[in-house]
């Protein structure tokens, strides 16, 4: 099996370029709500329709999955963290629960290689549990990276045909601010004293063996170069693969996506590469805490609407954000134009 | 009549405190939330509560007033679109009201000073018509700047009485950003070409003209220097007067603020010395444009929670931002203690 993806479609200019133009006669000076302007023709772009239609279900689809990594002290928390986080998902008592309710969003929570059992369905497309400790051997198997792959691209049609009109992918895995940190160096061939960072807060004897694991995995990875499904295999993991596959095929179905922080900004990285022009369906929620970020942002050539320090995943940056987008659809979809309110114009 | 305002009392800190505590017991890692955390905790520190209160009637309240040194080329705009916008409020067609929907706020217009006829019960408190043009007279006389202020003061306190739990000001006046900046600039003590910005957007030679009117208007201030309710009626205008009154009086009154751009902005600078400390209860909302906002924004220790290019006023910009607020409130609520869901903390 190979993994292949059809050609990224392109939003539709012409739809962008009358949201652009029905700006113009919306009674405000012309370009003067700024960002929202920009995004509210972004997202009439990628819905092809002017004005927009209200996001009636933005979906946060979050991805969880241990990395063997975690037991070498690269991680302020032990791995059995992330079942229970998933268990928390479950119950509707994390910040993806509690920010997704105030955004308008759905969460479902998928177990992609945690290293315990997760309820159904949650483990509907488990590739295995955890990832191989990518400091020294392979993450997964070129096998189980395809079948991630496809695990992902699978959860995105799945989303898509029940409605999701926005995609927010989100990350839940003690010890993935590692492979998330190698994946962005060696793709954009970064020293790996620049991409790391504190992930949920290591202290500065982690930081030093978190270092080192990222340098052994870049090392790992040379042969790598270039072949995204052999990368997520030798230093990513069966989440990342997910995630990537998920990321690209939502561009595929010209679906937006909101990204999140550094961990799905890696898999981004890498779907950009499996699906070339996938990141013309992609919004970045928030710059990270996470030094890596930057690099992913500059790559992708993304701007964060917010900066706000966090540093948490799950998608909890996309969902700060997400209200944004609706105010910029409110925007076009609900003001008056000059000729309709009797507004004399400039 | 002389303007005196109470004491302005602080927000609770053992709140604060306790609020910081129990982002540390959620369910995510430390700090993770960044400023969210921060937003909660100030949050719970103006409520006096933790986990505080979800903001059930937040509300804008847009101050109308025109300007005379609209009449001399400052403006890309002609004076009768302020009339025009305050039809446009009420009937709900601009973007104050589309983005409030979205933000779950109310919508209040006053016409402070506008010079046209506006519908009942917006002129309520309406002091004249227009300000005086500033670059060559008083805005208004100091017995219109007090009343201006009380009138302000009215405002706040029918809508904390009313069940407000969150007050933004808007604006709305061609012209106003001439006396925003000559306000600034005195202020601050901060040169007229520094200051000055495009507003709604004039050319080249309108922004030559608006800076001679912000350095003349600037120069006839100087003996104002220290004496906001004189430095109102010398370079402000009746609505600067009345939001400065209302921002001030929010303070007393404990109730929290989200403050807009640049005009907002000035009347803030004013409110702070009329009622020290009164900044204590305002979060900055978004970075506008102008240049004159950074001024503030510096000078009241602000950091603003979107920078979003705006400049339109009408209390757009913290209406954009207003989400990150329920945002914040819903973490400290809804989520889970490490206690509560069985997860492992570090």
């Amino acid at each position: 099996m190979a993994i292949e993806f059809p050609r990224v479609p392109h939003p539709d200019d012409q739809v962008r370029e009358q949201a652009v133009q029905r700006h113009r006669q919306l009674t405000k000076p012309e370009g003067s709500l700024g960002r929202l302007e920009e995004l509210g023709s972004w997202l009439a772009a990628a819905q092809g329709a002017c004005p927009p239609q209200p996001l009636s279900r933005p979906r946060v689809v979050v991805f969880a999955g241990d990395h063997g990594v975690a037991q070498h002290g690269v991680s302020a928390y032990p791995s059995e963290v992330t079942g229970q986080m998933v268990a928390n998902f479950v119950a509707g008592g994390a910040a993806v629960n509690a920010l997704a309710a105030v955004a308008g969003a759905g969460v479902r929570v998928v177990d992609i290689a945690v290293d315990a059992e997760t309820p159904d369905p949650v483990g509907k497309y488990r590739i295995r549990r955890a990832s191989g400790s990518i400091d020294r051997e392979d993450a997964i198997t070129q096998e189980q990276a395809e079948a991630a792959i496809e695990a992902g691209r699978a959860i995105a049609d799945e989303e898509i045909d029940g409605g999701a009109d926005l995609l927010i992918a989100g990350d839940m895995g003690i010890g993935n601010t590692t492979p998330a940190a190698a994946l962005i160096g060696s793709i954009t061939r970064t020293e790996p004293v620049v991409v790391v960072g504190r992930g949920t807060g290591i202290d500065d004897a982690g930081w030093s063996r978190k270092t080192a694991a990222i340098r052994d995995a870049m090392h790992r990875a040379k042969a790598a170069q270039g072949d995204p499904v052999r990368l997520l295999a030798t230093i990513g993991g069966a989440d990342f693969a997910a995630l990537a596959g998920f990321l690209a095929q939502a561009s595929v179905r010209r679906t937006p996506v909101l990204l999140d922080g550094v961990v799905v900004g890696a898999a981004a990285l890498v779907a950009e590469e499996l699906a070339p022009g996938a990141r013309r369906w992609w919004l970045a929620g928030h710059r990270s805490v996470e030094p890596a970020h930057r690099f992913v942002l500059e790559r992708l050539d993304l701007t964060p609407l917010l900066e706000f320090d966090m540093r948490l995943g799950e998608g909890s940056g996309a969902l700060a954000a997400l209200p944004l987008l609706h105010a910029s659809i409110a925007v076009l979809r609900d003001m008056a134009t000059f000729t309709d309110a009797g507004v004399s114009s400039s």
